[in-house]
């Protein structure tokens, strides 16, 4: 065994179409670049709950179970996939739980911790650092930033936003395009006795506590006829019978009608979502109020967009030339966050920027408490301190980068009437990101000898030093 | 005004990713090879409703707008849409309507009629060349097939389903990787201290009347413990019990629960969507079963999903090193069937072979009353009768085409206990025309200088030679 020390990379939280990219760029750098400073680089398998557990891999040993030549390309496999490679977690460290993991990095020597996540991960980088220096075992933290919410402060957008935002807007693009199909033509003739149903389309995206997400859709927006119509957000904020007025609006001007809601629309008081009560009387089972496992009231289901449905339907007129309302409604949530296919090639350069600079910045540079950040040229990676994105509250959300935070120009990116989006301020921040017309994984697939489906890979776990965790 | 017959293509139904392809294969066909034949190839501007309302568009005028040699280039554009680019209708022409119809079709000396859509198309396809022939003005009919749905019988398979089966494919594979970045990997602890929430998810696809949509997310099963472990299918069957014994069974085995469900999913009596009431107490809404503007219950709506979300989540009995179950539930419908990147370029040019086959049978050859069809050679078009596919009795849907109707080898593709899909049998069917490392649209976009997003194309609208439709 070599007395060099040793490093751990750890991912936490949801996972991104890029997050991978991040890994793989932590570990090839430290393969290619720091072997002589470094004895082995680890990850947690399955996140921190993995770390506390001692599910770790070795992964210059994964590297080179085929040998040295072959060692780059097995490493390259880790970059293509589009959720946490290494599997994740959303557990919280408790103080017994830093005790704990101080305990295995010290069994195992290692100095150099990389923590893969968002805002909560990048407080938990914080504490651990401080924690470690109380308890004579100082450790260099690394942050290292992902989030398709992108509600992390100070960098200029996060790993994964970027390709989250393509998917959005390919995806509203796309329900457009149908809903146009429906929607009377230029010139048609209106009151002619073949009367058909209306047509309308409420999507409903990721985002509980911003509005990133949908914001996205309005790259789908050409000009006031295309949608999205209304764009509801956390930031907006909802009432019946204003979102009602709008809908109306665009209804009767332009004979569409779409509808972008981020599931963290909210009316002050509460999520739209909440709106809604679901029962199944032929199973007896009630729901009056969801409440998932950890009974936090669920906003990632459909009642939101079932309720939006519900709502339009019933209130919205509808011109004499029409025989009713359809509203259709969808919301893929964890599909448009990890999408195999459609992701920003620059988003993946991003992600593998960040991570190779979290290695750099600790192994090469000796900095701690810091974590990598994209500036607005692409390509470039800065750093800033982690006491900068951390919150330093536990629980507070007061450093969550909300939508209405971004202005440009000094003019902000939410409209007066909080429903919807300013296309050319938005596109300004992340079109060139976003890379609409660029390559797709399989494109990126295939100068690389990849191909779908993409087996998981079982990272074999390293033989445990320290007893089962006990608490 | 030339003498010469001319033409008309109407599309019906909800849109294909590829539909537009069929439209321009049939444009392209008759401008390139005969207008030494035909006077002029009219659309009807928003399907049947617009063919009614003498809603036309005049292509070749279309094409020739900025003069011979940028026609083939001006209708190229026709071929990128990911939906209707004619627009649609759902209209049901009643025997006034063919009436009204076959005046028009008298006044614009039109021969020859092309109807793009599904099992009911062709039913109105047939209908109407006999009602003409009836009339004395008889036409060559030729029918389109279209359908993501592939319901349609006799032809190998329905230009559309291809690029969905793909969509759907990358759908599960992308929610697979996400799902299993928090399961526990091999080897891992399990009976540690830290617990967290189990994870499943349920994905609900399109497909009200069969399971096709929903049995191609079988492509992203690699081996047992990858998911779908559950597709639930019209023809499948469904009960409470016997679904959750084969999710615990999976969840047991795997560590792993994803459920895959075609909103047709049924018990027998009634569709399984139907499960669930919803309301708005907040807003006074009452929503017992909610039907849509049609007075048809609507499925193709989140109550399918939320309900087999919360049916889960209530029954199923998770190991005690978790400490609960998240279930998450979405559901892309219309983005499935009109997304604009991923695409099977094997499928686009069954759909622009179809629409130009269509053309050549009726205008070339002199054929009606048939419909082109794909064998099971790529490339290859042969043609059937339309009474082969179109339902003989108005209503019925016993020509519908089954998921249970494919058995390969002698084999059903469905499982014993109805809630699995052959996996092997499944790919050697479709597995070539879905062409799932080929190229999606923005690679073949690319070639022909074309990009995101797409403007709708607003066609010019002819003079209309009759009085406006009173019925």
């Amino acid at each position: 065994m070599s007395n060099k020390p040793n490093a751990i990379y750890i991912m936490g939280g949801g996972g991104t179409q890029v997050i991978s990219a991040s890994g793989y760029g932590a570990v090839q750098k430290a393969f290619a670049s720091y072997r002589d400073k470094i004895g082995t680089f680890y990850i947690a398998v399955g996140g921190m709950r993995g770390a506390l557990n001692e599910d770790w891999c070795d992964m210059f040993a994964w590297a080179l179970e085929e040998g040295e030549e072959k060692a780059e390309s097995r490493l390259n496999r880790i970059k293509w996939y589009s959720a946490p490679v290494f599997g994740t977690s959303r557990h919280k460290p408790d103080s017994k739980d830093s005790e704990r993991l101080l305990e295995l990095l010290k069994a195992h020597n290692v100095k150099y911790v990389f923590l893969n996540g968002g805002n909560d991960t990048m407080e938990k980088a914080m504490i651990l650092q401080e924690f470690s220096e109380r308890k004579g075992f100082p450790l260099t933290v690394v942050g290292v930033p992902k989030t398709v919410d992108n509600d992390l402060l100070v960098t200029h957008r996060c790993p994964g936003y970027a390709s989250f935002a393509k998917q959005v807007a390919m995806n509203t693009m796309s329900v457009q395009a149908d809903l146009d199909s429906f929607a009377l033509p230029e010139g048609a003739v209106k009151d002619s006795p073949i009367k058909e149903g209306a047509v309308a389309q409420v999507l409903v995206l990721m985002g509980r506590d911003e509005g990133w997400g949908a914001a996205a859709a309005v790259a789908a927006k050409i000009d006031e006829s295309y949608g999205p119509h209304v764009i509801l957000t956390k930031e907006g904020g909802f009432n019946p019978d204003k979102f009602i007025k709008k809908c109306q609006e665009a209804y009767d001007k332009y004979g569409r009608l779409l509808v972008v809601a981020a599931e963290g629309a909210h009316d002050g008081e509460s999520y739209i979502g909440n709106y809604l009560q679901v029962a199944s009387k032929e199973l007896n089972l009630e729901f009056q109020l969801h409440q998932d496992a950890h009974k936090n009231t669920s906003v990632t289901d459909s009642r939101l967009g079932l309720f939006l449905k519900l709502l339009i339907e019933s209130k919205l007129n509808i011109p004499t030339h029409y025989k009713g309302l359809k509203v259709r409604e969808e919301g893929p949530g964890y599909i448009n966050r990890s999408h195999i296919e459609v992701v920003s090639a620059v988003d993946i350069q991003d992600a593998i920027n960040v991570g190779s600079k979290a290695v750099e910045l600790a192994i090469g540079e000796g900095k701690g408490k810091v974590m990598p950040i994209l500036t607005d040229k692409i390509g470039e990676v800065s750093y800033t301190e982690l006491c900068n994105v951390a919150d330093t509250v536990k629980g507070s959300r007061g450093m969550t980068r909300s939508l209405s935070s971004l202005s440009i120009d000094g003019k902000s990116i939410i409209s007066e009437d909080g429903m919807m989006i300013d296309k050319d301020l938005f596109m300004q921040y992340i079109g060139p990101f976003m890379d609409l017309n660029g390559p797709n994984r399989i494109e990126l697939f295939r100068e690389e000898g990849m191909k779908y489906p993409l087996e998981r890979i079982n990272f074999p776990l390293i033989e445990r030093k320290l007893p089962a965790y006990v608490k």
